[in-house]
């Protein structure tokens, strides 16, 4: 149209794609609800009581605009992690805050290393903030640390985005390891570590918080073990230079007065995320079992699902097919090498038992 | 520090503001609850019963994550405004659709006019994303559209914002002025105009839509009329084309859920909002009366509050302060000449009698 307004340069070069097409979006296109909704990695163990009730309550107070500062949810997050309260920032979720940390630190040209398949939207912020994207392929179902400390340097990387235990993958790597990792960057490079399955994970793959550390920012989310995704809330840990510098560009009043309530409820039901993860770790054996049961072998995962191999991209495209056609919705992983596998999220035990069913006819009729 | 990650040049020269202090936010530096809490144009006439119902009964789907294409939402507001799915947004709140906009149209240096004193956090993103704020002084409590579209056509403006009607000042123009208005910016400018109060409005300040005009933009919330300003939940009406450039970059999975059930139940209880525009009027009138009662004058408002003409500056920041120290929150205009008003959100009638009687020995103390 002649004389329209003008969208920046960046915007009119980027592409028109989407990071997720989500659930919902799929059922409408399908025409047809799923009947497990086993794709994206959703909690099917349900919120804290404690949390549902905080929620509740808060509806009384949905009239007034909810706390910008989260000074209760950082207070109580500041104690659990035994770091200030300046060291948090609290988001509509980890994707709110890897815009916000991608528009920090990233300029047009900028260079951004990360896994060839990892977490999308990560990607999508730093095409839309013009940075330039190096991605590094898994390594048998391993982000390749060694490989991303080499293009960090290679590139002279800004930022260098690795989620343990990751995602799509379920793999993660020991604390040790991680420490190596980050001695390897170059000088001025921020790792993004991306902990949202860090509650599934055991003890020694959690890096100890150092929160005086500028190359580190650590991303957290109320979205999995929490169960609580629908709400959007998260937080990242950083040093408190960061977190100011924040505070200069942020959405202050982006976050709902309802997730705020329930995110503190939930973090101070310790008990409530223990049995969920004890849920999730029975979950992820019965996958183990099942893959094995039919002859496939699955990763490794401290995350709430399991990447079954299928032992191509092809297989694993026919078997998303194949159980979308009878109705269970699960993801295939976006690039080589890790578009072998099928991602399942651990569904109640019912739903399990009932996935098995579908799966071994879903692999029988495409065999 | 030596060799910490380098922020982005915009980044490190931005000053270290925010656009507000929420009502939480200064009860805490205060050390003391507000006991009327009227300066954040919060709506004290709560939400509908079957919003509440709405929200309510969406906690058992919080595990999920929102529909974020807002679908349902959407072809609900599509009906509303006799407009296609395709000219609607959803977005966090106005704060988060105006971030939107100018993250899509302002590139650095590039000329944004507002009027001195209009709503701050459009100011902090333009700021944000490094735009060059040009801003025209309110002419006797109305913007000056005249000096606005002068301005726009002099520094070849990408963006002028307009809300109407107004905030601070609660004043308005008919739909004849602005459209008068938007013929007189210069071709490839896009006019901004913040709708966040139209529900209180009469119905010649509302402007048809015409959603194939790619140069308005119109900004609604479901934080005031609604009542659900802690939700978090706004939309945009403009034309298709701007709406898909904005799928590019916006935050897809940023609008909760509950948010999501709420706002359409809300938008189906049209009873319930004509209500509240109907006990609004009349705390409008109260505060009105008020004013004159005390040989004071007020500006004309269609919105949910009243600016009374505390005579100068100085006699407004005195009066926040004697408020502030009587337990009430009321906002003082951040510029001249609109900084010698106070800004009173209406509240219940009860919250009006007090408001009238601690206003007055205010006063009384002060002079």
């Amino acid at each position: 149209m002649k004389n329209r307004p003008a969208f920046t340069p960046l915007l009119e070069l980027l592409p028109a794609v989407v990071p997720f097409v989500g659930p919902s979006a799929l059922e409408r296109r399908r025409g047809r609800r799923f009947r497990l909704r086993l794709g994206a990695n959703e909690s099917v163990f349900g919120i804290s009581p404690r949390a549902r009730r905080a929620m509740q309550e808060s509806l009384d107070l949905v009239g007034w605009y909810g706390d910008p500062e989260s000074y209760e949810l950082r207070s109580e997050l500041a104690k659990v992690h035994a770091v200030e309260m300046e060291n948090i920032v609290v988001g509509s979720g980890i994707d709110d805050l890897l815009g916000l940390v991608v528009r920090s630190f990233v300029t047009h040209g900028a260079a951004v290393v990360t896994t060839l398949g990892a977490y999308p939207t990560f990607n999508y912020h730093v095409n839309g903030y013009g940075g330039e994207l190096h991605q590094v392929p898994y390594r048998e179902g391993y982000n390749d640390l060694q490989a991303l400390a080499d293009a960090a340097g290679r590139v002279k990387a800004r930022l260098v985005y690795l989620a343990n235990p990751d995602n799509p993958t379920g793999t993660w790597y020991g604390a040790g390891e991680l420490r190596a990792f980050i001695g390897r960057l170059p000088p001025r490079c921020l790792l993004v570590l991306d902990e949202a399955y860090v509650e599934f994970a055991p003890r020694d793959a959690v890096l100890p918080m150092d929160a005086a550390d500028p190359h580190v920012i650590r991303l957290r989310t109320f979205s999995k073990a929490h169960g609580m995704a629908g709400a959007r809330i998260g937080y990242a840990v950083t040093d408190a230079e960061t977190i100011s510098a924040f505070e200069k560009i942020r959405l202050h009043f982006g976050v709902n007065l309802v997730a705020q309530a329930g995110a503190l409820a939930s973090l101070r039901d310790e008990d409530f995320v223990r049995d969920v993860v004890r849920a999730v770790e029975q979950g992820r054996r019965d996958y183990a079992l099942l893959a094995r049961s039919q002859g496939l072998s699955s990763l490794p995962s401290a995350t709430n699902f399991v990447a079954i191999d299928m032992g191509s991209a092809e297989g694993a495209r026919a078997m998303v097919s194949a159980l979308a056609e009878r109705d269970v919705f699960v993801r295939q992983p976006g690039a080589p090498p890790v578009d072998r596998y099928i991602r399942v999220t651990v569904g109640t035990p019912d739903e399990r038992t009932l996935f098995a069913e579908i799966f071994r006819q879903a692999l029988a009729s495409s065999r």
